[in-house]
């Protein structure tokens, strides 16, 4: 069991129902919010950088709106709050919009295709989430 | 000028229509996410925190929501897109729950009806930034 | 008075003998966080974006510590930890090698030379809160 | 190979002669910013949260300061500066002051012993980092 998942278990408040999806949701969210971090700056690295401008624009971004929608996911004490769920829908249009821009390099850099994975997955994990709140 | 109206003015690609706007947004995010810093701070000193624990979660969420949102307007070139659109109703779902909770303790507590004004001015602000996108 | 300034005046635990460096600090914290954010997003939107690389990894990662180091600034109720000494140490470091980067294009740029400006404010700013910490 | 290390592989710039300390370092960031930030939450439910104040705000500071410690050190093209150490030495002290009021709580409270194992985790893996950057 890993630490964050020790963390929640030992919560004063249990997750409830939708404990699974959240932990999916949130490791989902961390993950995307490092590789956009790191796609931004390898995108940076690249000869070609003017024709990157705006995946490195979407990257910052996405990374952005993860990190802080993992961040809300793993406080347990409010997870079907309406406004947690506004957010995970923001973060499934930031995903998606960056993974189409990341799948268009995808072919000539392994870090644009890696990292639209992960935006892919992140997109899902927020959709899985949204569809296990408590309505 | 503030230097973030230089810096604005200076980016190569103007605003556009929703200049006015945008920086009104971006200074009620960036507001409302120090009031709710010092909101949770403050909560967190009273000696009834005990009654206070659901306006410092709130309070910690909305302040990471704003930073957020505020950070994603202060990137002039891609403000049209859906995924801002969907970010900045999660603000303002975030300010309205956050100002509700925060106006419940604001008579007895400055900080906490300071920290709903604030709340309230974000998500009016937002909303009007909403309204000037270019659909 | 603004919002900020209401909100540590109404704080439980006032601010002690420091609270006017304090106030300068965070509101240099934010103003430098933002200005390197515009500057990051405006570099990246100059035709010769290739000679920016640099400047623009430094703004992002001066937006990122300035950002923290204002928000562990806005809860007052801690700010003569060691802890807080050695971010600010951080923060001043960041925003010297940030303003630098920036001058040196501040010619040429003027959303680099206002950006510089920030920096220079952001590192004194920190500077003198650090001089006014109780040891 | 996890997406992370995947995308670091990918980078156009190799990270290094100090690349597993590296991977390490950022892994113990993020892992160390979810602990403290559900601890922080955790605190909150505790029936005794008066006796929790101090931990609770070491928590919050604590996940922010290595959220972006750790974002820093995911962009590897500039792992040697000297801002980049400063940033680390504050996660180091940081880490230390939450691990060790944490600790203080461990035995009653699971959150709190496993919060604790994370920020040593962290104050090493950031200490381990600063010795092997290129000085």
């Amino acid at each position: 069991m890993s630490r964050l998942e020790q963390m929640l278990d030992a919560h004063p408040h249990p997750a409830g129902p939708n404990g699974a999806e959240a932990l999916r949701c949130i490791q989902a969210c961390m993950e995307c919010a490092e590789t956009c971090t790191v796609c931004a700056d390898a995108c940076l690295g690249e000869s070609k950088v003017q024709e990157l401008v705006n995946c490195i624009r979407l990257n910052l971004d996405c990374a952005e709106v993860c990190r802080v929608t993992g961040t809300l996911m793993t406080r347990p004490s409010h997870r079907d709050a309406p406004a947690l769920r506004a957010q995970l829908q923001a973060c499934v249009e930031m995903c998606r919009a960056c993974g189409d821009e990341c799948e268009r390099h995808g072919r000539r850099m392994k870090h644009c295709a890696v990292c639209a994975e992960a935006c892919r997955a992140c997109a899902d994990a927020c959709e899985m989430m949204m569809g296990a709140l408590v309505p």
